[in-house]
């Protein structure tokens, strides 16, 4: 196994016995960069250069014992979202083509703090505002989407070119190409993890996470993002906690919401498939399975687009009156939408939000976790722009791809997507288990104990 | 002294040591009511014979040695916009001349369970959208406006016709008739009062608080007030306090902060000499005198108007269509001009008032309170809708009233007023005091020092 086929957990543990030397990994990952990127276009900048010299910085402090913990010395990507010192923030977009970061993002800043090395910046669909990320290819097939937004990051992790990576998620960007590219994605709780310093697209939807290779490597990540910062008026003050899941797969006396309604409507039987097995998994290591019912559904969809696109359209305002030509057509047209709709029709979407959090809120009264597809089908082809379901109906991919995803954006509840499997084409399937606010210790666990169950996975091979 | 001429702690300690039958109380406040009323016309409807038999059952209990705390038999007013179950709730509106509540709002439970006794409910400027209360006139010259929208409330604890009242303050509703009646007037902080079963203005703004005689009035109500009810979802997951100030008038080491600028601009003279004289009263009791800078104050007006305004459209959204011509012609303007705002005019204020709560969060750490004007003027004569400085510039009445007041709904922090005297006219005129969020025990501590400086004051005579 090369070192750039390590998953964060099993670099971290030989850097920390010194079976592994920073620079190694480094250039390991930096070597298959080299190998896959002509073919599936993550990145949108790479810093080889500020990476190597990092690894050795880092191999020099852990050989003299100032070993700072998992992700010293580890290659990372960052979503193109993401600001870093020194470094343009470009959102994959035109109008972004003369910025340049002055300061790092409070994500950037603490994963610096913890020793993550920066390999580059990775692909979003333009300012995180659709669910295919066009410029990056999906690892396991290059004719299919990579999902977005934050597809640069997951193609990155399932091909290799990064140990780890941050994404975005504010309709499902983090778990949608997380899913489709076989890798982990955790949407944390809204306020967990401080958005200072990130590229809004809808900052009562927004969210910043990671996307990594197993559930143990999200934890990781997790406790070194996660913390108060008074700098998103968003951010919840507690305090950074270990979400490292134990070793004990044994699932008793938690309760899993299996849902009746809306999460297996229009999914593909592969996927239904995939998921019910992998929840009979967790049913076989001590949960209990109770049917539940998703509540306000018909809402659903109007509040996440209600809310995320006059959002959208505000922050983006006076680009979209200087710059219009500099936007892709499909992001320009929903921005301008969002600068026609009502405070009437916001509001409405901010009640209906109201309503349904506490409508959840009762829901995991009674269950601890909620289990259910992450999307309703593996990765479509490039440049398809519709589904079509067995009862005659057809969908908008980005309105199927945000589907499953939108009710933990508009709840903040966290949210977290697990390989469970792959179609007969051979392209990965997600499972979301969705918890309580702050639940991401137990959601952790059980996607832990499910990837007990599973032989160790290979990286993407469609490079 | 006659019964209805006590402060409510005067009347709750003569109750307690059974010096005071509720009996005599309730009769002594309902004569008075008799008296006043037909020229103030602060009550849309009175319960007499409920609170005479409440009155019966509460001398009982506290012959028997059941005694509930310091509400105990005590007679109260609540704006027209609180529910109590069997009641018409008509927000002094003919939209809402069919309804009739079925149940208790929080606030009129917590009262009711701690033995206090309803007379009435009071006149509010419609649906609370309005600064005078046309309905019902000062306590102090019948010629004037009572202040709004909690008029009628106001008017009624002012000129003895009930010993303490509710009211709501979404741009000073509370705090404007509180100040042009001479009577204290308290906006608790965002989310300590419930608004469950209370009809809404503006959500993001609106405040339930009391309005009473003395500040150590307004403690003892608002400890029944305060607590967690998750019916409300901005309600704060804080317990019940004991509020009452101690005896002790030293303000040695406290902060007070004196702004410069935006508080005393606009200012009728009479109304800065008076808070001058006040403010340095609480000096001359050991507080420490800062000068601050108000943040943000070009925005203050357009981020008040501009929540208030859509919001109040989206709660009226269907009877506006429905039943038009029911409104007053002011409140159904202001009501349609909500429908035409777009959401990145409702959105542009909501992030206004995101960094203005930071702002002042700041500004709070420099002082521990800030003292100022109420309102820029007394009451001004019923019918003027515009008020002239004499720098050349006119006010329409609203916004002026409003002005000073804004601040404390946009960032939720907590505001009290208590009277500082009187205008050459012999109307009456506050002074202002806004706190830390959840500090509203400092601000009593203050009114109540400021207050043992002055005599006791007699009630209003206008009647």
């Amino acid at each position: 196994m090369q070192p750039y086929e390590l998953s964060l957990t099993a670099a971290a543990d030989a850097i920390r016995e010194r079976r592994l030397s920073p620079v190694e990994l480094v250039d390991s990952v930096l070597d298959r960069v080299e190998e896959v990127e002509p073919q599936l276009g993550a990145y949108v900048a790479l810093t080889a250069e500020r990476a190597r010299r990092e690894a050795v910085e880092a191999e020099r402090d852990v050989a003299r014992g100032r070993y700072r913990g998992p992700l010293h010395g580890v290659p990372m990507a960052l979503k193109d979202l993401i600001d870093v010192n020194g470094m343009a923030t470009t959102a994959s977009s035109r109008v972004r083509a003369d910025h340049r970061a002055t300061a790092d993002s409070t994500v950037a800043a603490r994963l610096g703090a913890a020793g993550a090395i920066l390999l580059g910046k990775t692909h979003t669909h333009e300012f995180a505002f659709g669910l295919t990320t066009p410029q990056t290819r999906n690892a396991w097939d290059r004719d299919r989407v990579a999902g977005g937004s934050s597809g640069g990051s997951a193609v990155a992790v399932a091909s290799g070119s990064a140990t780890f990576a941050l994404g975005t998620d504010t309709g499902g960007s983090i778990r949608v190409p997380a899913a489709l590219n076989g890798v982990v994605g955790l949407k944390p709780t809204y306020g967990l993890v401080p958005r200072h310093g990130v590229t809004s697209l809808s900052w009562s939807l927004d969210h910043v996470g990671p996307i990594t290779r197993t559930v143990e490597d999200a934890a990781l990540v997790l406790a070194a993002l996660a913390g108060h910062d008074p700098r998103d008026p968003a951010s919840l003050p507690v305090p950074a906690a270990d979400y490292r899941p134990g070793p004990d797969a044994d699932l008793t006396g938690l309760r899993i919401g299996l849902p009746r309604n809306y999460y297996f409507d229009h999914v593909h039987p592969q996927v239904e498939t995939a998921v019910r097995h992998a929840v009979g998994q967790l049913a076989a290591q001590g949960a209990q399975l109770v049917e539940v019912d998703i509540p306000m559904t018909r809402y659903i969809r109007a509040t996440q687009w209600g809310l995320m696109v006059p959002e959208a359209g505000a922050y983006h305002e006076r680009t979209l009156r200087t710059l219009p030509e500099l936007y892709q057509e499909d992001v320009r047209i929903l921005l301008e939408a969002g600068e026609l709709m009502s405070a009437g029709d916001y509001l409405r979407a901010q009640r209906a939000r109201t309503l349904m959090r506490a409508e959840w809120a009762r829901l995991l009264e009674q269950v601890d976790v909620v289990a259910a597809p992450s999307v309703p089908m593996p990765a479509v082809g490039a440049g398809e722009e519709t589904v079509d379901w067995p009862d005659g109906t057809t969908e908008s991919v980005s309105d199927a791809y945000v589907r499953l995803c939108a009710p933990a954006n508009i709840t903040g509840l966290p949210a977290l997507t697990v390989p469970v499997g792959h179609d007969a084409a051979g392209l990965p399937i997600g499972m979301q288990l969705l918890g309580r606010p702050l639940g991401e210790a137990t959601l952790l666990r059980v996607g832990h104990a499910y990837e007990q169950t599973r032989p160790a996975r290979a990286l993407a091979t469609a490079a």
